[in-house]
């Protein structure tokens, strides 16, 4: 298995070079991902493929700016689809019932498992890649400047491009913070301090914690990077916005 | 890019053999998957590994019985988790502020991502996987079972061990289905009936609408596979339990 050395040591690249990228390639590689599990194998997505300077531009605010997206070679934005499948079934004699919640969560379901799979393949290709979680920050933003229709939400982002550098091994927590065996075991405070301890330690989290005047490092995700106010702002803009798009109901 | 021709031929396996699967292969598989691209490099996430027979006889109801629960090697309930990270905050006198629905978002995309590279590495390493989709019908019952807190949401289940069958090769929709250039483009019902045509002709395709008495393979989607009763049933359960978990508000 030694090409699954590359699963351990992958990297996020938000840098890229002008080497061009084929769209033959990211098609070839689009097709390989459309074989990922997929519910009912109902295929509950699209991909927005933006080459151009102005369709990466036009992203681009959605996205704070990030300059990846304009930089990058192609910019990918994966969406939750059942207006596809709605539209087959007006086609074929049959009621479309999606503009539910349960529906949302399949073709979230599908999206992401595609995304996960053509950025796999892309790697290995050689190409970098950078996810942007902005996407449901600004998902009506994106939605209106892509011309989607209800029953279509973009879940994520992928700016894709030659790597034009190493990218960072930021590390990842032990196995034993993330698998349960039987139950969900719930953590003790020492048992956080041992899982986080290597994190905490590293050089990287005491410059982030420096850098932002904080006392923890996780301080920097509370009140910097992933605060209260941004959160719920976002939520509340991300909730009208699937109320719009049909996924969710108008009132609880 | 031989290893590649992997990901177009990869199946579902619901079917597995008695071939022992180890611990330490699934430990050291999820491992590597946790390289996954995840957000802030927070492993919003947690597996829950069920590996006897009490613990997956107890989960299989919520599976509505499928075979595959209690005759795999082992049951992995993966869930989006706020909680730990939530807990590590606590502890190192920052506010976690993470009960609202982007919050979730970027930890159901963590999950699925995640869920999708074991997937991946599990079976370039001759592991079967079948993934079940009914994870978020029943997440109430499951979460119960497992002894989830608040802030922690199971999202896909994957059954796995050595395959006892070939698996099915289902097919997928041409690229022109699932790709858009610049724009997301609308379908006419001429080009539906194009995407459409070879999925419609296959074999197996003809033979599931003869099965269930109907016209079209729209109507065994619509009136039997996914229906509205069903699907907006299990929509307000969903609802509510994410209410319930913290990560949904009580009204619109």
């Amino acid at each position: 298995m030694a090409h699954n050395d590359y699963f351990s040591s992958r990297r996020t690249i938000r840098k890229y070079s002008d080497h061009a990228v084929s769209h033959e390639l990211i098609d070839e590689l689009l097709l390989k991902a459309s074989h990922a599990p997929t519910t009912g194998n109902m295929q509950l997505y699209s991909v927005i493929a933006a080459w151009s300077v102005e369709d990466k531009r036009q992203l681009s605010p959605a996205h704070f700016g990030q300059p990846q997206v304009e930089n990058a070679a192609v910019v990918l934005t994966f969406c939750a689809d059942f207006h596809r499948f709605s539209r087959w079934c007006e086609e074929r004699d049959a009621e479309p019932c999606y503009d539910n919640l349960q529906s949302f969560m399949a073709a979230t379901l599908d999206t992401i498992a595609f995304a996960q799979q053509f950025n796999t393949l892309a790697e290995q290709a050689g190409l970098g890649v950078c996810w942007l979680g902005t996407t449901t920050y600004n998902a009506q933003e994106i939605a209106s400047a892509l011309n989607m229709p209800p029953l279509v939400v973009p879940i994520i982002t992928l700016t894709v491009g030659y790597p034009a550098e190493d990218g960072v091994d930021v590390g990842r927590l032990p196995l034993e913070a993330i698998r349960h065996e039987g139950k969900y075991c719930d953590y003790s405070g020492q048992r956080i301090n041992e899982l986080y301890a290597e994190k905490e330690a590293r050089a990287d989290s005491r410059m982030f914690v420096k850098e932002n005047g904080k006392h923890t490092l996780a301080q920097v995700f509370t009140d910097v990077r992933y605060p209260r106010a941004n959160n719920e702002a976002f939520s509340e803009k991300f909730i009208s916005y699937l109320q719009s798009s049909g996924f969710m109901p108008k009132t609880l």
